[in-house]
């Protein structure tokens, strides 16, 4: 490996002569000396040198001595600089990466994503994302979790119908998996408790802020509960432990992005939503957005939590594994939780009874034969069981406060972009 | 959540009235009392009873009294037990789930995936393959890489060219990602170090034992290298730590398949290819299967090691971006890492100039064009760097001993199987 230092190691060799190695984020020349600050994976240092400057994006080793100057970034700086240009770039980038903001338009910023992501405010969602990804795991491995890996093509369109991404399978059509939904639910009969992270794919015909025709879904799913309330108590640990983890590993990011985390309270106030259509005057069988919204105000107001849950949403609008409420029939064991003004997570108690489940396809004149893999877990003995589902992204731009879902990914697909 | 003690944790009991909850293993009626044994994500319990004994896999809850048996799994079992049914199954399991091995072919198994998996011995390398999956996040966690998810949906099959799927995207032609090659190369402009775990898909035609339509591949790529040794000694930490972690998370899987891990040599022993040509007697620009086992035998008796290092594959037989031996032309700075007679690994370095990779296309006759979104980290300038990628259930496959990768997956996508 190259022997280098990092660039926030710098203090700790203060006086000795080291070597980094990064891109040159900057170069300054002042009327009687010149500064090259070289940008890192750790962050940035500054080297004061007369010598020539390479320009920005070169990938350089700059080997000098370390001494303090309370201006340079972390306080030290290196002097009498040796530099040593490994790569140059072939063309400047379509906008400063130096500049504290970014100077372009998401359109520029995307169609360049490998050189834009290294702005450090472009960087530091994906910094969070990584970080949440991590403390989404770290939190159900310690609840007894066992990860697994489902399949990504299915063949049939059986969970929503619409929006599938159809694939020459051999010479059969088959289709991008929408969610890990029925496999999580089937490896419940394997492991009790599982989690899946991985992407799922909607051919979703609208160009919207918050839609991605691919995202990496956080999925979990676990047996032995007595109903959706136990699987909102797992949430709120994960969602807790997921903030823990953004906290411990993504501090640069969060100072960079001003980004404020919130509180997880103990007990994350929940509502009925018939409660809820009563607070907003409404008598949709759905929240619209501004519904949420004000929810979300509400909760905040009234119980001093950016969380909400919102239980017992109808039948008529939750998939056909939703189980009922037993009490309230027409209302579901399912939830949402709404953070910040949107939806972040969808979950709820599961049918688990194989009678339960041709009974709901029957009643929606749906066969069971493209289900057949799916219900084979129920003829074999399911417990009752439930989960839920949190995008990666919008998870991200929420917490980030991003205007558009495409900011909290690297590389986004959508109706109209297929690459970078 | 149920009230429920963990089929292990009986022996913390003893003397109490506790809940246990699990599926019916195993009924046995003897002459003047009947065992219920009970199977939960932690073991195996057994109850003593003189009621019903409910089927096997019907989803019970069992409260008794825990009681000292030596002949009792763990050595405790619940007396004067209530039964409670949760869930009854509909039919028999295809074969009996008790019995020590696994009474049925694999193609059985695979269609019955959904119980089949419910046998502890189908379980275990799902066991290990999760804990695989977080020994190479943690290793890579510590030494600074970042977690990245990368476009399973690319436009245009440039990879290999061969062996990828089209898809339907929104009325144009685009393709699954054969690996995360090019977008993990562009992160290292980003990162310095990534990894991502997540799925690929080769539309592999042949159907064989090592071949799958999706797998899991473990990639991982870092910046400022030296040469491709710096990507090698990483590796071994990565291998070493995946060991380790199966060896912490997975001890009853490894117990049950009687799996012996091997041991990962402070240097792994590296050969060049030509030293593995003159070895082999092979003037073939490449390893043949019957040679990889042949080598890997050589290294355990030559080296004590069950890991080798096979460097310098001929630049031909690589692809594109990999960066040859400036010593050596025609040499590559590729290695594979062969494990158990068998390539586990593949790596390298890979070019890092803008114009060294327009020259490798044009060596190839390849238009530049197709290329355009990954060539854009290069023309920013880019470190030297390399990395590597692994299948998760080909490891898998290696460590427990499977004859065929289907077992070290859950549900497989081949040729022929889409389902369950």
């Amino acid at each position: 490996m190259i022997s280098r230092v990092m660039s926030a190691e710098l203090a700790e060799h203060a006086g000795q002569r080291v070597t980094i190695a990064g891109w040159v984020h900057r170069r300054r020349r002042l009327k009687s000396v010149s500064f090259l600050v070289v940008r890192d994976r750790a962050g940035l240092a500054q080297a004061v040198t007369e010598g020539d400057l390479p320009p920005e994006e070169s990938v350089v080793e700059v080997t000098g001595t370390v001494a303090a100057n309370p201006q340079a970034p972390g306080g030290f700086e290196l002097v009498s600089p040796e530099v040593e240009v490994l790569a140059e770039p072939r063309v400047a980038p379509p906008f400063d990466l130096y500049r504290p903001v970014v100077g372009a338009s998401l359109p520029t910023v995307l169609d360049h994503a490998p050189v834009a992501l290294r702005h450090p405010l472009l960087r530091a969602p994906l910094e969070i994302s990584a970080a949440s990804a991590a403390g989404f795991r770290e939190t159900l491995d310690g609840l007894g979790f066992t990860e697994i890996h489902t399949p990504k093509i299915v063949a049939s369109a059986t969970e929503s119908g619409a929006n599938v991404f159809g694939i020459d399978y051999f010479g059969r059509t088959a289709y991008l998996a929408q969610s890990p939904q029925f496999y999580k639910q089937t490896m419940v009969g394997v492991f009790e408790r599982v989690y899946e992270v991985g992407p799922v794919f909607r051919a979703e015909p609208h160009d919207t802020v918050r839609h991605l025709a691919q995202y990496t879904s956080l999925d979990a799913e676990l047996g032995f509960i007595r109903d959706h309330r136990d699987v909102m108590a797992v949430l709120r640990e994960v969602v807790a432990g997921m903030l823990d983890s953004v906290r411990r590993r993504a501090a640069p990011a969060l100072d960079l992005l001003e980004v404020a985390l919130p509180e997880v309270p103990d007990e994350i106030p929940a509502i009925h939503f018939t409660e809820a259509q009563e607070l907003t005057s409404s008598g949709e069988p759905d929240l619209a957005p501004a519904q949420e919204r004000w929810l979300s105000e509400w909760a905040e107001k009234e119980h001093g939590s950016e969380f909400l849950f919102v239980t017992g949403y109808p039948m008529a609008k939750r998939p056909f594994y939703t189980h009922p409420d037993p009490a309230r029939p027409g209302y579901s064991n399912g939830f949402d939780l709404l953070f910040r003004g949107m939806e972040l997570v969808t979950g709820g108690q599961r049918l688990h009874r194989y009678a339960d489940y041709t009974a709901a396809l029957a009643a929606k004149n749906e066969e069971t034969g493209p289900y057949r893999g799916y219900l084979q877990a129920f003829r074999y003995g399911m417990p009752p069981h439930g989960g839920f589902a949190m995008g990666l992204e919008r998870w991200t731009a929420r917490l980030t406060g991003a205007a558009n879902i495409r900011e909290s990914t690297a590389f986004p697909r959508d109706l109209n972009r297929l690459s970078p």
